[in-house]
């Protein structure tokens, strides 16, 4: 301990890298006591309940072993605040289980940048950590809360229900598929783009939490469409109809691929962290309008009937979707 | 997803074997949502702090490659219950990140067994997972409640307590050590009983709990005293000495090792879960008589007093730890 350089203590390692947003906000948001003692104690604000979700990443899985330290703090968090915006929450708190082989003072300077500043944005306190050395690992529980009974759920969807999705489908699978070609090629400013909506995913979260009351159910789009919608249909016991011509595509998408290739994207890619949302027709507008608001865009691509299962057209034809969505033990 | 086998689909993976909990406790234990959504709804007790913890352990680095995976199941919950067991925490729910090589049915049934098992011990509910593939990495978090403003904190120690420990120290370091050469040679008693100190560790959760209002500091041993004491010492600002003959030996650890090694151990080795603690000494016969309610041996192993570090005593001599504690990236 005590010297830097590539041996650091684990202790100094958290608290040299960790601490800012911690420090910064152990007076602010419920963290009676934060990094430091066995376990935290937090204070959940009165009529709420807890919400807790728990995503892991892992190199060469779920990211390229070459990524930015940066997009993978940013990542670890982001699909964790995706998790909450499905449920309407608001987060709080997040702990860190971190493996790495080797503790490089430039990479956790960077890994701890994208993931602070993103939770920095969203309130959310870092209040525990965990280091242990193995393969590069990123494990984050997030924390939050929703006032009592008002969580979006996936089983609240009826028959006759709009399909909504927030954004534009399918850009973090192309930008996945960009990465690899990036250092042979200068890429074009739509791979870019496509290539910035994979390393930093914007969870909607804000809207998750104006969807609340208009909304009947929702989840977030992580493993793809055709993966995620059959786990909506299946919770609320109801079928879907998509149209597929109907899915948002960014310009970025509309430059960079063919159309067929946007499309089965759009379908299968995962990575997006959109949100999914069941709404009745009635409501639609004011669920838009909660989306203008935030600059998000809102698209309707189907519709809840009974039955079960989902099925997929183009243009009135029958679609077969090329991917089920990533399952990672399939 | 479907049939059985060697090819089980993600979702598959998490119901079959991991939602026996979930399902037991959903109405009983403030469980409002468990798995099988984006996230967890839970509600906290009324005039509680939520206290929240993680920690990851990863094969070849905590436990060896071959551990029975019912050991690791167990392990990986119990190191969690012993941090809310520091803070006299009442634990609640739990998440896993799991992230494992391949879904083998044999190796993820007595995993799930040895979790489960020890969660319903402690009324812990699983209510969310997520299971990546990669290098064996097991990181679970615990969630629990504690009345407001009567958590133990490592903080609180005063010039004058005494520092006790629970159980026996150095069993778990030793019954490591045997593990190793259990294949060669048939393993003497004393050696099959610290072997399960290792594989099993019983977190002391009812014990930190009832140390409540007695103890003015905690922590649990999980690094090595000579790790861990120190760090109880600066957070409380003081010295502490230890009478290195006092430290409690199991008769299984005065059985199979010389004595001197056994001595090492207890200061040094990790994994035992037992609790340090700092009480007044007016106070002692108090936490002595919850000790033994609860059929627990209470040792004093030295006090506490003004000043900064730790210093060891053998029978008067001074005594200089061979180890000081464990850290990853030291």
């Amino acid at each position: 301990m005590g010297a830097a350089g590539s041996k650091l203590g684990e202790f100094e390692l958290i608290s040299r890298y960790f601490l800012r947003g911690a420090a910064a906000r152990a007076d602010s948001s419920g963290v009676v006591l934060g990094i430091g003692d066995d376990a935290a104690l937090l204070a959940l604000p009165p009529g709420t309940e807890l919400v807790a979700a728990v995503d892991t990443i892992v190199s060469g899985r779920h990211f390229p072993e070459m990524a930015d330290a940066r997009s993978i703090g940013h990542r670890a968090l982001a699909v964790n605040l995706s998790d909450l915006a499905a449920m309407g929450a608001t987060p709080a708190w997040a702990t860190l289980a971190l493996t790495l082989p080797d503790a490089q003072p430039a990479w956790l300077e960077r890994f701890a940048a994208g993931l602070l500043d993103l939770a920095d944005a969203n309130g959310v306190a870092l209040v525990g950590g965990d280091t242990t050395r193995g393969p590069l690992t990123v494990s984050v529980q997030i924390l939050g809360h929703v006032a009592c009974g008002t969580a979006l759920r996936r089983n609240g969807a009826r028959a006759g229900d709009l399909l909504a999705v927030t954004g534009t489908l399918g850009d973090a699978g192309a930008g996945l598929a960009f990465v690899g070609t990036r250092p042979a090629s200068a890429p074009s400013a739509a791979a870019l783009a496509l290539i910035e909506r994979f390393e930093y995913p914007a969870p909607r979260v804000q809207f998750g939490r104006a969807a609340r009351g208009i909304a009947t159910a929702a989840m977030d789009v992580s493993d793809g469409l055709a993966g995620d919608l059959p786990k909506l249909v299946r919770a609320s016991s109801l079928a879907a109809h998509v149209a597929v011509e109907c899915l948002p595509l960014s310009d970025a998408m509309r430059a960079a691929v063919p159309y067929a290739l946007a499309l089965d994207w759009a379908v299968g890619a995962g990575d997006d962290y959109e949100l999914l949302l069941a709404v009745p027709p009635r409501r639609y507008r004011d669920l838009e309008a909660a989306a203008a608001q935030l600059n998000l865009t809102l698209t309707t691509i189907g519709e809840l009937h009974s039955g079960s299962g989902v099925t997929w057209s183009l243009n009135g034809q029958e679609f077969q979707p090329a991917s089920q969505g990533f399952d990672h033990f399939a």
